[in-house]
């Protein structure tokens, strides 16, 4: 038997357990972008899109999305989110839109992949809207900005954009 | 009433009626990557992730995903999907994880956003198992690579990785 | 055993089969209303809702609903549908505002349930958005206003608003 | 850029910040009803309908309802409801069931969204199972009948059944 | 890169193509039991359990896992299901109650693995009903019974309840 | 009424209230173990199953399931799990394989089915990814080994394997 064992050692996923640490208030602060054509930035800030409201639906998928993250991550814990909020930040000199998505609880583990995941799917309902339009739009750029609070504290992203 | 209706016209949110679109085979192949550090890539290859095996989990959370896409984003038409694959392809000299996926079925709709929410999950997912190692990690370059069948015919990205 | 077997007849819970059923065109059209007071229904249609676009969120809401109609329903069969419409009617001379949701499909079932649960849906998201102004706001009146396809044939309400 | 965050401001949705609320005992009680014929109403408590046990199914539908309320509407919390309940009150007198539900948490936010959806979706619950004999079943009077707990206190609708 | 691949190679997971299979009539037939003391049975049996009628929710719980199955299982594919019935016998001459589950549909692929979930979770709901009064329930003997169509043809359990 | 009334109370389900139990640590273990052919236990720990790496694939269904226990068994209450671990045991002298899965979190109500939950769908899963070469396989014996925490204090089963 030691050797099935053995293979099955390697590697084998595990939910951390996280009862031993402690409730603070957390916060993770995400972002990403999504390029497209000229065309279709004008077509989404000018309410120009045959399937509706572009930022409203990303940002509700957005906030929803958050809410689901224990579902989607294989081995996120499950969390009551106090707070989520996604925002939009166009950028005509580059024909892209920058998303930023916080989430927050007082809680034993932190909301990174939530802020994360709210960031992802955001975009990717902006892409479903506008796919019509420009099948070419890519999601960039999606990281962890900030988050406080936690064993292992503050973390900031050196630079915006930077691998 | 008037102004109400013109308010409320401006941009409602509406999913298309695919009744009319013929059944075809419908394939769609999505990609994106995710950098890192030249440590993590080595721990995630090495099997040396304490979470556990990072791809297996990326995997199966990209396939589940993508059956979800419908529950994530808010106008996708529910689908019976007939196929989902993801892989992985480690590009050791840019410390990333080039990730493909492909989504197929006989339907009414295209299956590009089921293809790119895959890669989207199956990203975060890698983040999720390496993060408290590397909490840089970055998202990037999410795009549909081809699509095939349906009434807009077949869709090549001009070439990889663009912008 | 006889007695037991005849207590679990008394009642055992079925989802009808329908597979004998022919493919057909269906349309379901369900309405609604919620009532509230006059200073909730400027807000909404004013913009000023703290929470933010209220119709909006509830149309988001009432379409994904109706996408998860046999997750709530216990009987509900699953549907690939194609369509979903909400769309909200202001009624300031009664303080309220109607809802009407449209869904189909070519299947084997009517998508009834999926009309009415888009509207209930909508409404409840109606009433969480302005809750902290008005508590009291009332839904109503959640009725199938018409049905075609399907062995049953055609289906319209007598009369709108009735019992 | 001006002009994009003035459009974008008017209606952003958001998930409130609950964060800084007391963790306080809350219950929610709502109301509703279901009107049919006496046909109907006959059958259900007669254990005459084919697709079973009518208010068993909507009583569970209801309580599972609940627990999935930050699911369905997009700005709930998640939350973790330690009590639901779901009552039926037959009216034969108006050919009418009554239906009550309860909710109840120890939590920073309310619990009156929970409630609501639970008598919703057991009224959906009952239409769906009654469907084939009477289509023209009505919901109606879906509302806050009182709440206590958190800042804004208790709170009573003014008298059962109005608008 | 080879050993990359090489290792990556080993056990990837993934969703079988079933678009080339044909649509035929499935139907699968899944079997299990539960066993629990003399005095739990007389419980059930006699409507004098406290959470309420237990192989009412059992069953109900059952029929909607089934069509949730392809959440659960991560490379099942999802369908849209006709039918699913979950009966139970119960046999005190052992102390025990069996479980049967049918799934049916014309499709793709078998549900043989929505008849299994549907068993799994109605004995786990029967469990979950009646662990105040019994933790030493046993769910046992989950097996498929017969599975009808598909290009595998037709599968019976060499006989009933073995190992 | 009072006939109504008497029948509805007959069994009507009830999620208990468990806002006055204590918040403590609660552990439950669970077991169980999927019978299979000498062949299909060998394909197993070979890593020669069309479909993947069948363990990783049941352990990672596994733990996602412990998270969504409270969506499939009715009367459950959603909780925050801190930690879910789902652990295989090959027992090829009975060409078997063992399935143990432990849940935790400091919480007002026990994690007993989080844990059969969570062995129930891993044994699916093996049972999926395996059910082309061995469509014969038995899940057994799935059962509460241990539970610590809580009013009801530590449970132990008597022996393993019994009924």
């Amino acid at each position: 038997m030691t050797d099935f064992t053995h293979l099955d050692d390697q590697g084998r996923v595990r939910m951390v357990d996280v009862a031993g640490k402690d409730v603070t208030r957390r916060v993770a602060i995400a972002r990403g972008r999504i390029d497209m054509t000229a065309d279709t930035l004008d077509r989404i800030f000018g309410r120009n899109v045959k399937k509706g409201n572009v930022l409203e639906a990303a940002r509700i998928a957005g906030v929803m999305a958050a809410k689901r993250t224990a579902d989607l991550i294989p081995m996120c814990h499950p969390l009551n989110l106090t707070h989520v909020r996604v925002d939009f930040f166009p950028d005509p000199g580059h024909n892209r839109i920058e998303i930023e998505a916080e989430a927050s609880l007082a809680g034993r583990t932190g909301v990174e992949m939530e802020a994360l995941t709210a960031v992802s799917v955001a975009a990717l309902t902006i892409y479903d809207m506008c796919k019509s339009y420009d099948k070419g739009m890519i999601i960039s750029d999606i990281h962890l900005k900030s988050k406080t609070g936690g064993k292992s504290g503050t973390f900031l992203a050196d630079r915006y954009g930077h691998p």
